[in-house]
């Protein structure tokens, strides 16, 4: 079974050809121009393969995933330049007959690591997949179907407590100000401190102001949710990082609910190198050619 | 159809019988003594009815509602004295050869609310009810469906930004200080103020730090689960005090995403004096005995 796979990023596009065992068979980046461009490489890189059964694709957004809007298949109101109102489904379904599955970014990523799990042999119906990096999002997989009726989620945006040493930092969201993603983003690290995070080592407090943000972030999945697991991605997350964040979480949850062994609970990707999404995107398109 | 309900209560069992249109036509108030005395009570009440086809049960909490857990059907680690490790289910099974329906108090209201939402024609598939009152919790429900999988939610547990006039307020939570319910529970008047809530006028600023609070608790379900509403219940509620809620959730949230008429987003129970569990636990036994 030949399937396609589309990670749409704001800096690039990962098109990915593979099987329905998440084994992939050739991949190409594309760097994100103008929609008519961009999706026009997309289009010349899958019709190279005569075979494709069906595509999938995880965008960024935001996006309309309602089946019952005019716009499904949007991108909507992004600020990136010239991708405002772009209906990405719709031109694919112009030149391909196939079948085609369509999410956010951190869906397809939260999906990718929910059939990993699987194949870990680990029994679980709930999963939460964070990813923190240039913005901060959440793909939330309940009962094996995604979260969201008016739309998708934007857990980037919520309000946290301050901590006590942060209080003077204003927070960078042009939105919110100080919510989570104007409070641990990556680009928070410099305009913090005028250094990139990548430079600072973790030792530096600045490090354990943003686990105690991302720990109440984890602390917000878990008790709206109660999901099995909570997995983060995205450039600002190490193992050694979540080890403070684990540390900050069981201080804040103080034993209020039982989560099992936090280790397992809060977690970095299964599927290395930032391919959680390529996965979940070749089993949301077997999903899609079945349905 | 003959169907029975219980609101466990920490302070009383509202006991009803009533039919699968949710009309109540007998109801009885039992105080909540010792677990043996009450359910004691509780039983002699529904034998009275030989027709009864289905019981469904809303308790007060923590339980333990996974279908798989040995301990199924059980109030668990209450602080409530008595009633820890208490086997609710196990107590009716023994009295009556009946389907027992059972989850917590505010899951069996949000579900009268998502029951009542369909009979009033709004199509929704998600719903979160909100009960502010001596304690703070939700229930939630997606895709048809109550939110859990490792467990119940706590909603009432989350840090909060704190309101710049409240920063002295260390909250009354004695598992975390100022979460969501340690700083908004009926409690937290007279901890704030030495007067009690129902005697504080809503043009009182501590109105304002409140609703500042609660937004942002409407805030993460809305951005983690984007429902079709909000409902809120529980003797802080009350129609001007949404008003100043649906204020601050404006300002916070700043258009983020789209919630439709935010007036009839965040709003008050459609079954009045309290009465929304009832309802839910009647739909959840006609479910029960469907299954």
């Amino acid at each position: 079974m030949l399937l396609g796979s589309i990670e749409a990023g704001g800096t690039k596009f990962v098109c990915a050809v593979g099987n329905e065992d998440y084994r992939i068979l050739d991949s190409v980046h594309i760097k994100t121009t103008t929609p008519a461009e961009t999706l026009q490489k997309t289009v010349d890189y899958f019709k190279q393969f005569k075979e494709l059964q069906a595509i999938a694709v995880s965008s960024f957004g935001p996006i309309e995933l309602r089946k019952n809007s005019p716009k499904y298949g949007y991108i909507t109101n992004t600020p990136k330049p010239g991708w405002a109102n772009t209906d990405f489904v719709g031109r694919l379904k112009e030149a391909f007959d196939l079948p085609i599955a369509w999410t956010t970014d951190v869906n397809g990523s939260a999906y990718g690591e929910y059939v990993m799990a699987t194949l870990f042999n680990q029994k679980i119906d709930s999963l939460v997949y964070f990813t923190i990096g240039t913005g901060v999002g959440a793909g939330e997989i309940v009962n094996g179907r995604f979260i969201g009726d008016l739309g998708h989620p934007e857990v980037g945006h919520v309000r946290l407590k301050r901590h006590p040493d942060d209080l003077d930092f204003k927070g960078i969201c042009p939105y919110h100000g100080d919510c989570l993603e104007g409070l641990v983003s990556g680009p928070t690290f410099e305009a913090r401190t005028g250094k990139k995070g990548q430079d600072i080592p973790l030792t530096d407090h600045v490090w354990d102001i943003m686990a105690f943000y991302v720990a109440q972030a984890a602390i917000q999945e878990t008790l709206l949710f109660r999901p099995a697991k909570i997995v983060f991605g995205g450039g600002v997350v190490s193992e050694p990082f979540l080890k403070k964040v684990r540390a900050q979480f069981k201080d804040l949850l103080n034993n209020y609910v039982d989560v099992g062994n936090l280790d397992q609970y809060i977690v970095m990707p299964l599927v290395k190198n930032n391919g959680s999404a390529t996965v979940g995107d070749f089993a949301l398109a077997v999903e899609e050619l079945n349905k």
